[in-house]
């Protein structure tokens, strides 16, 4: 089966982009760019395309910065610290970010004749992104068997999996979690103290391992 | 209420601006230049605010060309001529356009603080294109409902209106229709013989109307 599949070059999606490919997909990756501030995760996912040689198509959507400024895209905007269930994480939403990615990647995956589309959305991302709740992915799961005359079947495999599950799962599929960037910050180094770095640490944690990134402040 | 409206500079959103002005929203347009080879429909849209005193934001959606390849977009692809329901107008189909605009423009919307989002799908849509379908708008009613914590309503108010009944609609609001523009081919006047000159001249004769734009061949 032809996929496509949203790679920010996070923890998630690359762990996704693992195990499709252990089940045989023949995957094509999307990866955003939309002046995101930490933008180390497009160079992330080009990395971790280029050492599992799967193609990749980096979409430009500045347009987004323009539309729907957030505070993940502003620089002068500062990115919260703190825990990433906290109420000021909601900060970091870019409005209606994953239906715009869903709807382009799908143009993409109609294009190339895929016949799945596959994101990361996890059952963590519920409490702060509302495109990210099992009843939007419901939503857009209709709409994608309905937007051709084709059928486009949107996947979301980990939307009831917890960050930890991820990392668990990722382990027993050799995923290279050095690769993978997760900090909201435009650092060298992860800051290892945002909502995002935060929520990382703690999936390691709970998984029981080590991260094998290096952060500023651990 | 304030209402982000998609206006392509086309008879059917066009008049649905006309009704919504006439109906008291504030509304505020969005189009969309994807490279279309109709590109005078965007100056078109340009023209029709500034008449209305609607302020219009223009969004540079050119990725979608390098996304989704079709003859709408692409020089050295045939615009079908013809009838608007023949099968080879399906060339005319951008792939998933529809939910790439809708998505795009509920970012603006939800950062504007909009309350709704209208856009002019109407029922001869629906045999060509496969997002403009009443199942298709529903899914992505509920997909608005979900993607922001505030509620987005999509409102498509012509969905089951014939371009005959959008025209006779247009004419008791008093629509300039010499602003709009229909036609596929990028000509200086309007071909008159591509399946979308086709349609429009038929809604004009149905609404027992005359097209006041000038065609090169009628």
């Amino acid at each position: 089966m032809k996929a496509v599949l949203i790679l920010s070059g996070g923890m998630d999606s690359t762990t996704l982009l693992y195990d499709l490919i252990r089940q045989g997909h023949e995957v094509h990756a999307v990866t955003f760019d939309y002046n995101q501030r930490h933008r180390k995760e497009i160079a992330s996912a080009t990395a971790i395309c280029k050492k599992l040689q799967v193609p990749q198509k980096v979409i430009d959507l500045s347009v987004l910065n323009d539309l729907a400024p957030s505070c993940l895209t502003r620089d002068g905007w500062e990115v919260p610290e703190g825990n990433y269930a906290d109420e000021n994480m909601k900060q970091t939403v870019v409005p209606n970010r994953n239906m715009v990615f869903l709807s382009l990647a799908a143009a993409f995956a109609i294009g190339i004749r895929a016949d799945q589309l596959f994101y990361g959305a996890h059952a963590g991302d519920h409490t702060i992104y509302p495109d990210c709740r099992p009843a939007f992915v419901s939503a857009m799961t209709t709409a994608f068997h309905l937007c051709d005359w084709s059928d486009l079947v949107l996947e979301v495999p980990y939307l009831y999996l917890t960050k930890g599950d991820i990392v668990r799962k990722g382990l027993t599929l050799g995923v290279d979690y050095s690769l993978t960037w997760t900090c909201y910050k435009g650092g060298e180094k992860a800051c290892g103290v945002c909502g995002s770095c935060d929520e990382r640490l703690a999936a390691f944690l709970d998984a029981g391992a080590t991260d094998p990134l290096e952060y500023e402040a651990k």
